[in-house]
């Protein structure tokens, strides 16, 4: 008799982190004795994409809800209702491997793992680790792709000593020798925006929060020169508008990060602008933008202080 | 250069677990370079002041609010905030080691531990032997005993093979022969209802939720003889409208749990009585009482049909 399939997924308009992710914990669960399916809840972006096909793995098929095929589910790369599956309120939730906060809520009690480390897939090679799993060549490629996309590669301030060792494990498994050459090339791949439209560049990565009572979008688009975006920012900005009024976001706030020398600029579309400069510690220009220097990370250096100027306890 | 001092502490109404997950998740923490001190949010209850007398364990001292002594913190044994130190909003949470629902929210990652396990403490033990820390004599007795608290020597439903095995291995570090006979003595050692009034009966191992919009005090008195307490029933029933009252809670329910033979009576006291009928499929009497037979764990056997009862997503 064998055990009920549980979904495993990583979140909303999935990167490489969250594919990576359910690719490899579905893989070391299964080998635990669960029954479980590696799904994702979008498409890969460009450059999950790439990572997939140097290691000749194939894309997890998208679900839209886990309801019929499975009751219970695994969420992996994140943890919050509003990054998740439509009817996560309807299923029950069994393990969560994350490194975002905790914002979590759910009747039953169940296995939570998290550790603020820089890549969910770095907990998940110290989880193959500790049950004495080992990780297959191609899932140590992907994972050590994820890695590289969350730190952009380890120079992102979420970096841990954790990461920067478990990298190198996973290089040397995937058989990649020079982890820096690969990783341009992976990180360059997601940076391609000239023939993408506004919509899509604001929509392959965001995920909603409700930060100090207000609704929150915040999107990040990968760029090698910042002005790929400034050229477009009517374009862009319009599309955060349109977005704000279909969806009823307060604020939709655009980061542009240029992945190579670790800068931002930002785009705010909405309110409390005032909130953005508080949190930022500047000016947003009549184009509602601002140089973030250094500012890299969603999780670490744009959440934190936005939730701290918005006045949530 | 010695790092900042956090607290270590469980939930408010310390019960065995709460105060001998604080004192091992301590040692464990500050063996791994951090300092800490295990702390209580109240005094131990009879059977846990049995367990620290027996071992020779001083008992954590007790404080009200984390601030100004420290600006971090690790909880065990809980999450909630309604569960934690008054100030919990205004320090960071770095760690948190449970065994209960997650229901929790801040805006930092941070590291999370949580199994499903039926003691905090079994965790705890298994962090030990993770980081192949050994665990003291006397902090072993007062892992073992709380255990014993949370299980009801391994007959709660919340046991899991893992509680049973890591029991274990603790009453031989502990040097305890005869676990059965050790956790009678205990038990019952948080039994003597007697000489206590109504109000101390339904504060000792009382915790609160909002369920389903609803404010809901759940409090336990273990008991040898169920008519311990139905011949006081008038008396706890007016000590729960007080509370009811003082404190705004919609509805209060008493679990009085036969701790040798593990099944409970309930009394509802406040509304809406219908879900409690619901959630435990059978009729409260003339005085807001009904049998529970079997039912001795509050977060596996109260608090989730309670839930679903009321509606809560
Ligand atoms: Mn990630
Ligand atoms: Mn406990």
């Amino acid at each position: 008799m064998s055990k009920d399939k549980q979904f495993v997924f990583g979140h909303q308009n999935p990167d490489t982190d969250a594919i990576a992710s359910a690719i490899s914990y579905s893989y070391l669960e299964n080998k635990r004795g669960e029954n479980t399916e590696a799904v994702a809840l979008g498409k890969p972006n460009d450059e999950t994409q790439f990572a997939l096909d140097y290691f000749g793995v194939k894309a997890p098929r998208v679900i839209k809800s886990a309801l019929p095929e499975v009751n219970k589910v695994m969420l992996v790369d994140h943890n919050e209702s509003q990054q998740s599956v439509s009817d996560i309120d309807k299923v029950t939730v069994t393990h969560v491997v994350d490194h975002h906060r905790v914002n979590f809520s759910k009747p039953q009690p169940m296995y939570y793992t998290a550790k603020p480390w820089g890549c969910c897939c770095s907990i998940i090679k110290s989880l193959f680790d500790k049950y004495g799993v080992e990780v297959p060549k191609k899932i140590a490629g992907m994972m050590m792709s994820a890695i590289i996309s969350d730190t952009l590669l380890l120079k992102s301030p979420t970096t841990t000593p954790f990461d920067k060792k478990i990298i190198k494990d996973l290089a040397k498994i995937a058989g990649v020798d020079d982890i820096h050459a690969y990783g341009i090339k992976e990180l360059k791949a997601g940076t391609n925006v000239d023939d993408k439209d506004a919509k899509t560049l604001i929509d392959t990565d965001a995920k909603s929060y409700t930060l100090g009572g207000k609704s929150i979008r915040i999107a990040q688009i990968n760029v090698v020169d910042l002005n790929d975006i400034t050229k477009r920012k009517a374009e862009v900005k319009q599309a955060m508008a349109d977005e704000n009024k279909s969806e009823g976001y307060d604020l939709f706030l655009g980061m542009v990060t240029d992945v190579l020398n670790s800068d931002s600029d930002l785009i705010a579309v909405g309110d409390p602008k005032l909130a953005v400069e508080q949190a930022f510690n500047g000016k947003l220009d009549a184009d509602g933008m601002m140089k973030a220097p250094g500012v890299v990370s969603r999780k670490k250096q744009v959440v934190p202080p936005l939730t701290k100027a918005l006045g949530k306890k």
